[in-house]
């Protein structure tokens, strides 16, 4: 058994705190928090231990009512592997802690990539993970084009890949965040950065991202196209799609062609908090020209990078080989919506 | 002097108006409404004559107190050119009352590109509105991209070019468009027709579009990739943009990286309603990658074909060739915008 600590209880924190408690071969050890809040001591009333990452911080949890475990290290200590999901640049600055205690880490796409000693892009990399100490989980947007262009790379050979990603502003719970009516690109500056990782993994695929921000909090949009070598059959990619478990074909006819239905839909289905952990590519969007595949697919930002966390757990401490892993994160969350039975194919995750 | 009356008063409707004011060489023969509005009040105000559109509405405009000066028949036998700006759909239902009063008619992207004998596509196709009856001014999506692409093609061999367009949801007097808090697919499915006006006019140029609705009322942005036959230079694309009046490169380093900004600029420089005819191009934007160029562009879809409107006007009474019937409307207008003197080069249109 597996056990497992989780630094920082935010979006996706908890996400992951909860996906390791439906592992049957993993625990949570504890998870730590900077400062009291209404998902720790959610966290507190379900018997899962709470460590304070900040020392100066351990009393306002008292004062909150909220019973304290120990400091961070104590967690680290008790853990055969943490997670790290605080805020994005704040995980490379506790490897030296992890390092120094000997608890190997996965840190989240935030954090630079020389920060860890391998990055997991989707279903790209995942041996490399095994070997290391520090593996770094790449962005929900990069894991995202990864999950649709890792299969079609294994099977043809690509000659480039473009993506714009039209991006959520905030999640729902960072009112603070912009914009208003608008539409901002971010960064101004291209090719964006987030094409960088998979280009490291896949390189002979020139592959750009060309990013906007927009006043939406629900998921991210693609817009893909990628060319072939030779002028692909869009049914053949169709089907290839189809077969990938975290790639959810949305099924034409059935009104799903907006973000606000698919979420209503992941409500529907008793996922847990409305997640949907798979990349959804619309059926309909599938078309090719002359050599080029185009496709548009949404990301929900708040978890799709859950089952690679999962994975990279596993992975990190020299669990099965990356298939077999992946089919164990896969079917203990109740992963695999498909076209034809987008709603009765899975197990609801309960807890 | 050429009289011109106006069909539809609406977003397009009055900027045409206003702009054929500007013109040395147009007057304005009346415009026609289909009922009563402020905007209607506000151009009887300014001794426009206003005539009804629709013979049973004629008792509306007089029971709202403004006069009419007769039908919408009357404004075409006493004009020399009709702009039909009334809804997409519209414009071609009213060609065969045109066609019968011998009046030649320029209509909006709005409609089917074989209810008229010529599309004019941005600088591209401006010889073929001279031997027109009727013209269609494409959408302004469309007319951006031909302002971007047609210089490129007019001086490179181009091999294909893609553009995802991150569409406005509605203007600012449409509180019952949305989206709220969404992207959306729009169409899903692939290509979007945006492309077909710009394969027919460039058919060399392998075009793809794929677009979305977000929501956002100010403009719409582009993120747009140019695939060259060999390895473009930058800074040669960049001096290129630069000298296309139409296009407004936006300097880097002065904080206008949002729509937000420039609509504001655009106030700022005294323009009439704000409106930036020009497209913006972000000069920090363009990049080459391998063949590629990539930039993003922002359209402001109140006012980006009025230009090409009044080309039209020009070009279908047979006046001078299509250069100068574009420097013509550029100098009356006061369009040409620069990177290095954004705010300086232009007189305020005044009137």
């Amino acid at each position: 058994m597996l056990r497992v600590g989780v630094n920082g209880y935010g979006t996706i924190g908890k996400r992951v705190t909860d996906a390791i408690i439906d592992q049957p071969d993993m625990r949570v050890a504890g998870i730590a928090k900077r400062s009291p809040s209404l998902d720790a001591a959610a966290a507190r009333e379900r018997g899962i231990d709470l460590f304070a990452a900040d020392r100066d911080g351990q009393a306002d949890f008292e004062d909150a009512g909220l019973a304290i475990a120990g400091p961070v290290e104590e967690l680290v200590d008790r853990s055969d592997v943490i997670v790290d999901a605080t805020p994005a640049g704040c995980g490379e600055e506790h490897v030296p802690m992890y390092r120094r205690r000997g608890t190997p880490v996965i840190l989240q796409g935030g954090e630079a990539a020389d920060a860890a000693d391998a990055s997991l892009t989707g279903r790209l990399n995942t041996d490399a993970a095994r070997s290391a100490r520090v593996v770094r989980v790449v962005s929900c947007n990069t894991t995202g084009l990864a999950r649709t262009l890792g299969p079609l790379a294994d099977r043809f050979p690509l000659d480039g890949a473009q993506a714009t990603l039209i991006r959520r502003g905030g999640d729902p719970d960072q009112p603070d965040r912009g914009p208003i009516d608008d539409i901002v690109p971010d960064p101004v500056t291209l090719p964006s950065h987030h094409a960088r990782d998979l280009n490291r993994m896949l390189p002979d695929v020139h592959t750009v991202t060309m990013a906007v921000r927009v006043p939406c909090t629900r998921m991210h949009l693609h817009a893909v196209t990628v060319r072939f070598e030779q002028p692909p059959d869009a049914r053949v990619i169709r089907r290839q799609l189809a077969e990938e478990p975290r790639i959810f074909l949305i099924p034409g006819g059935h009104g799903a062609d907006s973000l606000g239905a698919l979420t209503v839909f992941g409500e529907d289905i008793a996922r847990p908090r409305g997640d949907i952990w798979e990349t959804c590519v619309w059926a309909e969007s599938i078309a090719v020209t002359g050599r080029e595949l185009h496709l548009f697919q949404a990301i929900d930002q708040r978890c799709n990078v859950v089952p690679e966390n999962i994975d990279a757990i596993r992975a990190i401490a020299g669990g099965p080989g990356p298939a077999e892993g992946r089919g164990r994160t896969n079917e203990a969350l109740g992963i695999g919506l498909t076209e034809h039975q987008p709603a009765t194919t899975r197990e609801p995750a309960t807890r």
